[in-house]
């Protein structure tokens, strides 16, 4: 393990000298500043949004892009993302929605997609007419029709098969999920929408979380599906594939082609006259936040090193709950530094609470700082007070364009 | 399914003329005040405690009870333990120990065991000298060592074996896991203690979250080993079991046996003349709290009805992160209603997002509210507001007491 040889390297996220820099700035006196931190680079959200665009560009997909707000809700970040006017919000909730009007976003710009939608939710959605809402159930068809008539929607269909980074992340497999309209009562829908006077202009799905390159035969299919559904019904003239676009995360994973991944939705949209909306939280933010922590327990327990941190499953639950792997990465790194593995446990009374298992790393001693990369999605968001050991920083890196 | 009849109706909490009350009050009037809502039993709290001091006394064992605070911080609960003054506080963070102290609870009843204790947190347990510490390494032994000499400690050994109610809850199997100084080094700790002046008076262990009684053999295993360990160093006097005790959450699960479990503790401790202490969370308070909710959506999907409600795995994560069951309870219950099988979804979107599955029920419409049962230790404590959906209310029964 020597500088520039991480497979996560890149031009933004790299060592220099030793140090690991982040939008060419040396993380540790950020980390000196106080820790648990998590920091994030608009740039970095920018570059990942601009890549999507230029991928259904070319080819040839006329589309919007909606951020996933539950992925990410830190107020800078989002008046980053607002400010370049390339991207409206997905809102699962209706708090998300209001907290994406607040931060600039257009009604028309918000795109509403939720389960278990109350009364009380769609009280709230119908006093916001231009928020696009994407109906996950018949139920909620018929519940928003009641609150008048004329209004365009949005049907989620649940395809039936899905893909994702591992099983706790896949929406639509061989057990039902509780994810929209199966294709068998998809004509009940419409007619419950034409019932009350709802249009329905779009169709809905959404295969998975954190899906990688491996992945496009399986969207493949969905489209497929999704295709004869939209060819018996040539009124609806948008169709949203969702968001699950993956970030890789360990050096093994496929990477998602962008280009192949924009040219398997072309083939089917194109022809059609589709308009495409995607909804990427963790393919903006992931790659573009990392987490700042201190060790300050460094020992040998039954032959394995562990590394104790301060933050815990509350902080990031990415390893603890969904087997999402985050990179560990010491701040100062000794050229031929030997490597050792070790395990990084969270200050969480709980045995679940690791934040990376035996992975190879430099030597470390108590009080130095590790940065976790990608987890600049579903980190902060999810936060929980478990332990009361919720307490940490949020930080937009300043000056990076 | 008719009122009487479920295997976790008992007195306080129990269908009356199809009305499910909780601590003789009617829940649906509660649930009608707002929804999803956290309802906790006071006395409930103090009769599971009052059992566990009744079955370490028959067994003729002298102990102490610690509350560990963070299955539940909600503050009139926290109040209504420490006025029993039949129990103490066990914190695993400097802020759980504040909180102990702002409820009244005195330094002398608070006892901490934390992992990946920082220098931050070793400077607040400084500053509180009356408070136990339970360290969990050799490094937190040195290092709370240099802040001063003279202080009475605890050494949490990692037993190496494990119960708990599933695999995600044990906390000491096979693979090495992060808990405490394993046997092999505990002589390196006592040296670390005494050359830094530390008294070592406790011995700590703790094998696994929600056991059940057939995990006695565990325990018993455990305390052999423990013993040998103390047989070699006769001047710790204490020895602190842990928590862990788990509470009966599906109509197969083998209670435990709290008089068993007294006695296998007795059978070492008492010809030692050892005193024991003991941290229960769950144990004093899951079955003491219920989470009220209201379903909004009912809707067959692909041969399964899923009812969607009002809460998600941001209020209620029993079942989403650890499998632990939750029992669902319609608060109305019509007399000789079919049963059905539905899953219970909650509003997050994630797959993940279920709180209860493949349950038998009788129809629910929307509308309905029902109780999720068992959930009065690490609900409202491990909150988050995930897709911004972690509203929710906490009551404390009032008046009785």
């Amino acid at each position: 393990m020597t500088a520039g040889t991480h497979w996560w390297e890149r031009p933004d996220l790299r060592y220099r000298d030793g140090r690991l820099e982040f939008g060419g700035q040396d993380l540790a006196p950020l980390a000196s500043a106080g820790t648990p931190a998590y920091v994030y680079r608009a740039g970095r959200v920018r570059d990942n949004l601009e890549r999507l665009h230029a991928a259904l560009d070319a080819a040839g997909v006329p589309h919007d892009v909606y951020f996933a707000l539950k992925a990410n809700r830190h107020g800078p970040l989002l008046d980053a993302l607002q400010a370049t006017g390339r991207c409206g919000i997905d809102a699962c909730s209706p708090a998300e929605v209001r907290l994406a009007l607040a931060h600039g976003f257009r009604e028309e710009q918000v795109s509403f997609t939720g389960h278990a939608v109350s009364e009380a939710d769609l009280d709230i959605l119908a006093s916001h007419p231009g928020v696009h809402v994407n109906c996950d159930a018949i139920s909620t068809i018929r519940r928003l029709g009641r609150r008048g008539a004329g209004r365009r929607i949005g049907i989620r269909l649940n395809p039936g098969i899905g893909a994702g980074y591992n099983e706790r992340l896949q929406y639509a497999g061989d057990k039902p999920t509780k994810f929209g309209v199966y294709p068998d009562r998809f004509d009940e829908a419409l007619a419950a929408a034409a019932g009350l006077g709802l249009v329905v202009d779009t169709l809905h799905f959404h295969v998975g979380c954190g899906y990688q390159g491996d992945a496009l035969a399986v969207l493949e299919q969905v489209l497929q599906n999704t295709m004869r559904l939209l060819d018996a019904h040539p009124g609806i003239r948008r169709l949203n594939v969702g968001g699950g676009l993956g970030v890789r995360m360990t050096e093994s994973d496929v990477p998602l082609d962008l280009d192949r991944w924009a040219a398997v939705i072309a083939r089917h949209a194109v022809p059609r006259g589709l308009r495409i909306a995607v909804e990427p939280g963790d393919y903006l933010v992931k790659d573009a936040g990392l987490l700042l922590v201190q060790a300050n327990t460094v020992e040998d327990k039954a032959g394995t090193r562990f590394v104790g941190v301060d933050a815990g499953l509350g902080i990031a639950n990415h390893w603890a709950y969904y087997r999402i792997p985050m990179v560990a990465a010491p701040l100062r790194l000794q050229p031929g530094a030997p490597r050792q593995r070790v395990t990084i446990s969270g200050n969480i009374n709980e045995a679940l609470d690791l934040l990376a298992e035996d992975v190879e790393l430099p030597p470390l001693a108590e009080g130095d700082f590790l940065a976790l990369l990608n987890v600049g999605g579903y980190g902060s968001a999810m936060l929980s007070n478990h332990c009361m050991r919720g307490a940490c920083w949020e930080i937009l890196l300043p000056g990076d364009g």
